[in-house]
């Protein structure tokens, strides 16, 4: 997992090289047929790269994006009418059951379909028209972590070249960069992590396009370390849920600069007045300071900076693992590919 | 909160039969208009409603549904663009302020827009084209109830007069009668659940379209007890976080009968060899007979098998409050509306 961990800034440079001709042709595909909706099919970490590109293509393209519920098709035997939609999949190994069978339904009813995947010969990537592959070599640890950054970047770039922001696939191309300091950063944070050995539950918060965020990282401790990690985003926290926070409970909170910074840093006042743990990942010294381990990330656009922050997530859930004494590498009750239907 | 948990037959029956009307007209100005896309707004218990109003619209219309996500308007400032779209929001008080600013940018861009709140005179209901209404009368504890299976109903019959499914608007009459043996069983279960005094943590599963269930059953029991109740589907609930479950971990499982029910037995059968405390609502005596604390339901058709699997959720919640020492009408650190934005 480690390992796979320092590859990212390597891989996304692949993919936003190599996969670059292949999303520009879907993106193009798109415009003609005049794409409305993005209706994404995807489970578990490939979920939180689909929760990702719902608010990318929202925000940046003005499209709506719909998860799609798999069940739907699985149990009920439905079939959802999507004329001027892309459905497109998000499936590290092209073999999600349930996704799959979404994807092979719209396609049989003459919809436009996609899929971002890392397996080129996977039966998502030949079930659908349009195959746009993460590049990111082969992922051998259970827990994954250069195929959710691949995806989101793959996600990135057909939004950018869908909605023609040149701006956008420009700053995609310095995350690797980004990637690099949090990476860099790595030697420090191993010992800081030593203090919660014995962490069993936490709350992991932030807000807007970062929600995501708070998902992988929630998932990624539960999967590697079996912490009760919770995500929220930080305006349904504020109702009600903060009701849980008393003295010295941990709250890991993504605060990256932007437009969600404000409502993330009032969270975290609050949160201090509680006195709770603060675990503050972000390149704020106002969120920073206020930090029981304040974690500094690199500067980016807010709008990418999910991607950056994912490995900022992956390194603290790796070494909660390890001083948990569990192996990160193949937890128990995960299996790599989903077949549930 | 214990009044207005009964007084969901009644509220039923009054909105089934006043607000129609109005819900047949919406739906006939959704068919004339060719609605292609439901783009549903909400916050708190009103998004586990509009939750359901996903799963029924693409099951029963064969239309897809997306969750709006508020930020992306609030934060961003973005406009997604909603041609042949339905933009509807669901908030109790039609007061959430984030879901009402996704309505007004919608709707001054001339898309279709709706909302279902219980409120007349609220500010979602005049900023809307078509306001549909629960007439559940004030609801006055915290917790929402009534407001919360009424808002279903409406957005059933909404569903059912769109796909002109007359069969579906007749099993919805039927439901007040199925609360009404709900509400008969509450003597016995009250005792029941003193069992769970010191419960501090469970996870709550479902599959399918009782998805919601699970949502809204977890968060009525972190409102009313503080407890730490996590939601899952059980395909997700499978593939990993089944890791949390040992001996004697409390599980809240909802197990309607229908096409989601095989599988929901088959984790059922996974947690019983895992020696899990298994409180099963369910209708299916294969089902129920492997429960540690039994909660037997009427029998429903599925698709509207949440409405009522409500009201077991909403008094499982409520007698937990007070066997707990909690006063379940005035939670703390909860609001009647969010104003988040």
């Amino acid at each position: 997992m480690r390992a796979e961990i320092g590859e990212q800034p390597a891989a996304l440079r692949r993919v936003l090289e190599e996969e670059l001709p292949a999303i520009r042709r879907l993106a193009e595909v798109c415009r003609t047929r005049d794409v409305r909706l993005l209706f994404l099919a995807a489970r578990g970490t490939s979920d939180n790269a689909a929760v990702y590109a719902k608010y990318l293509f929202e925000i940046v393209a003005g499209i709506p994006a719909a998860l799609a519920a798999p069940s739907v098709y699985t149990l009920y035997g439905a079939r959802v009418r999507l004329p001027h939609a892309l459905a497109i999949g998000v499936s590290q190994s092209g073999e999600a059951a349930d996704a799959l069978e979404v994807l092979r339904a719209a396609r049989a009813d003459g919809y436009l379909t996609a899929c971002i995947t890392n397996e080129e010969s996977s039966s998502m990537a030949m079930a659908v028209e349009h195959a746009l592959f993460c590049r990111a070599g082969p992922e051998r640890s259970l827990p994954a972590t250069k195929t959710y950054t691949t995806s989101m970047a793959v996600a990135a770039a057909l939004c950018a070249c869908f909605a023609q922001n040149d701006a956008l696939l420009d700053e995609l191309r310095l995350l690797p960069e980004a990637m690099d300091a949090v990476l860099a950063s790595d030697a420090a944070l191993a010992p800081r992590v030593e203090r919660y050995r014995y962490l069993e539950e936490c709350v992991v918060l932030s807000r807007g396009v970062n929600h995501c965020t708070a998902l992988e990282a929630s998932l990624k401790m539960a999967e590697t370390s079996y912490v009760r990690a919770h995500p929220f985003g930080a305006a349904d926290f504020l109702h009600g849920p903060i009701a849980v926070v008393e003295e010295g409970y941990p709250c890991l909170v993504f605060a990256p600069s932007g437009q969600a910074f404000a409502t993330v840093l009032e969270l975290i006042t609050l949160l201090q007045e509680r006195h709770a743990e603060l675990i503050i990942v972000s390149d704020e010294d106002a969120a920073l300071e206020r930090a029981t381990t304040p974690i500094r990330a690199p500067r980016v656009p807010e709008l990418l900076s999910p991607i950056v922050a994912a490995v900022a997530a992956q390194l603290f859930a790796y070494h909660l693992a390890l001083v948990k004494g569990r192996d990160p590498d193949h937890p128990r009750g995960l299996k790599k590919i989903t077949h549930t239907l």
